[in-house]
């Protein structure tokens, strides 16, 4: 409860900065209009973006005969920020300017063997050296890298509590990249990093509510509410793949049974297909992302087995989303991740479909179905949003101590 | 999103008048205090409350030598608050003081033919009137009555877009109401009533995330978020009991299959029992409460058949308030409502094995599962304090206006 407060600050920074990376150069008086926060508060928050080196000012508009008013805008090349999404199978890191645009980027396959700490750290400096220095960006200039990282992380102590594809318990990840790397480093999970990409920069900018429902190898339900992500009490909100859908179902790897994941997730659409049509050409049973490729591919043919297999997913997806709808009452819903972007319109439509059977027609016409609109990256691009938000509260709090002084 | 930051400071306002109710009397020092506010915004409030006769000043307290802090209290007999729960069976009125404390009540059981708005609204009418005048309180001090509907209301215009139950559509419930009534109505759910009841008083008090499960003959889940109600984008989160729990499971009396309601209501916990013993003398096929009640004595008594229609009831329901925990990982989740209360710790107990068995070690041990510790009722209770709040925020409106003069 007593972090409320702050985070209510913290919210008001955001939402002004959001508003001036959105329509860059703008007046403060604008952004107190569109923010809805007093103008005071505006200044205030500017103020310390400025102070920052995050905006410069470019100038004045004419205000209909009134004083004319100071235009602040993104200075992009006063900071860069770093973004790394770590995976089951690989290391992705890219750089940003302050518009969060990318300036370079870098890609490690991680060999099945080499998930040791130890391994993963060397990766993950080796790949921030790299875009460091294949953009040209002074070290000084590096605000921070954001590390996205699967499984259970405390922020606060930058450590890994459990992951369980390489099981890793208690992993004090941030300090052990503190001994290669000097930047600023906030650690959190790639479902988090996600449902921030969409709020700062995706379909859910400008929303108070919405729901980011991630559809990869696992599934989970980014949660934002009143503009904001929600990480819940121990940084776990969100893990929707392991709700119930069917009771006694499908056993899930996780050891309960009938989660959302056994259904909605890659493995789960592939038992789809192999329920069926077993010897289906389309099924690569070693190899998930080719499968769901083929059937990408299978349905803008007009192929019936995976027109039948979008159609009983989505049902699945779509019971599971009616029940997010139901409990959330969002204004928006984006499907993201590798698998909502393979299977597109088609698994879109089928969930709008089955969503609105199961749904009271008044949230649900409340509730906007999308596509993740990001074409890049959303982890890296979430995680190097964390970065800006860290040092945003860093900048807060030289500001504070400055006062004290 | 523009209601955000105006949402921010009615949260703020909230915030410091329930420190006081707790804690009076009590100085804005440590209203700063504990809320994490500053003093400034703490004493604007205060200022506020104060002028609309919510507050007293009542002396001062030494500071440890520093200047003497003055001490602000709740003026309970300053003001009057009414709130009201329509139910399918009954309505039942409060008038309460300005701590909230219960100055007298009025119940009016409904015929089952009488269920036209015309003779829901007589009666409403006819209880506020009875409780004015049995509390002896003058028309003039009632600050406003919070009115509980079940089904989907909307709080911006008063009406009830749609109420199963009594097949009302579209009805402007508050509207019919104030050709009887006088004072300032708020109309909102009973689910969203008893969450703020557990707000305020109850069990999730100080909390920043919870979630108030409420079971009944229906079932739902309140979820507060950063200690407010989380109403969704039309005013119908928390609509937890038609989400799936089985999907193609039992036939829901909404249409679908498989909802947690059908297993977590009363009727579904009957069903239970007719599935365990048939013939059970506990089974009273035409009345719910008595089977409920039965239940819970011979639960008492040490009755095997009782025993495990509890641990089946507490197997569904555990599942579905463990997606709770997994999905928005509280602080706490509150039992709340008649079932709630009548089965008390032998279903409390069997909900915590059945979650701790479905929920990683982490979230699980954050979330403490209670039984609601309010004895009144929850629904008219915060009927009330949705009439606070209304009486609270047309203050603001007057300050300002006064301010604009």
């Amino acid at each position: 409860m007593t972090g409320t407060s702050r985070d209510i600050r913290t919210a008001n920074r955001y939402r002004v900065l959001r508003q001036i990376i959105a329509s860059s150069p703008v007046s403060r008086q604008e952004l107190a209009t569109v923010t809805g926060l007093s103008l005071a508060t505006v200044a205030t928050l500017v103020g310390e973006l400025l102070e920052l080196g995050l905006l410069t000012d470019v100038g004045f508009e004419d205000s209909d005969g009134g004083r004319p008013r100071g235009l602040v805008a993104v200075a992009p090349s006063r900071g860069a920020l770093i973004g790394v999404d770590i995976a089951e199978t690989y290391v992705h890191v890219e750089i940003f300017d302050l518009t969060l645009t990318v300036l370079a980027q870098a890609a490690v396959v991680l060999k099945p063997g080499a998930k040791r700490p130890e391994h993963v750290v060397a990766h993950v400096a080796a790949g921030i050296a790299s875009v460091v220095e294949q953009s040209g960006t002074e070290p000084g200039q590096v605000l921070g890298a954001g590390i996205s990282m699967p499984g259970q992380v405390d922020r606060a102590t930058g450590s890994v509590v459990y992951a369980a594809n390489w099981g890793w318990h208690e992993v004090p990840l941030l300090s052990l990249l503190a001994e290669h790397i000097s930047y600023p480093l906030h650690l959190d999970n790639p479902l988090h990093a996600c449902t921030v990409a969409e709020l700062w920069f995706g379909a859910a900018r400008g929303s108070s509510d919405a729901v980011v429902v991630n559809l990869g190898t696992g599934v989970g339900a980014g949660i934002a509410i009143g503009g904001t992500l929600h990480r819940g009490a121990t940084n776990s909100a969100g893990e929707w793949g392991h709700t119930t859908l069917v009771l006694d179902g499908r056993l899930c790897h996780c050891g309960n049974r009938g989660c959302v994941e056994a259904y909605a997730g890659a493995p789960g659409i592939m038992q789809q297909l192999r329920d069926i049509s077993p010897a289906s050409p389309l099924l690569h049973p070693d190899d998930q992302t080719a499968t769901i490729l083929a059937l990408a591919s299978a349905l803008e043919g007009g192929d019936p087995v995976a027109a039948q297999v979008i159609r009983e997913t989505a049902r699945y997806l779509g019971a599971a989303v009616a029940d997010l709808i139901q409990l959330l009452n969002p204004e928006v819903i984006v499907l993201s991740s590798w698998v909502a972007a393979a299977l597109g319109t088609p698994l879109l439509d089928g969930v709008r479909t089955a969503v609105a059977a199961r749904t009271p027609a008044r949230p649900f016409a409340a509730a906007e179905i999308v596509l993740s609109p990001i074409s890049s990256d959303p982890v890296s691009l979430g995680a190097a949003t964390f970065a800006l938000e860290g040092a945003l509260a860093a900048a807060r709090q030289n500001t504070r101590r400055a006062v004290r002084r």
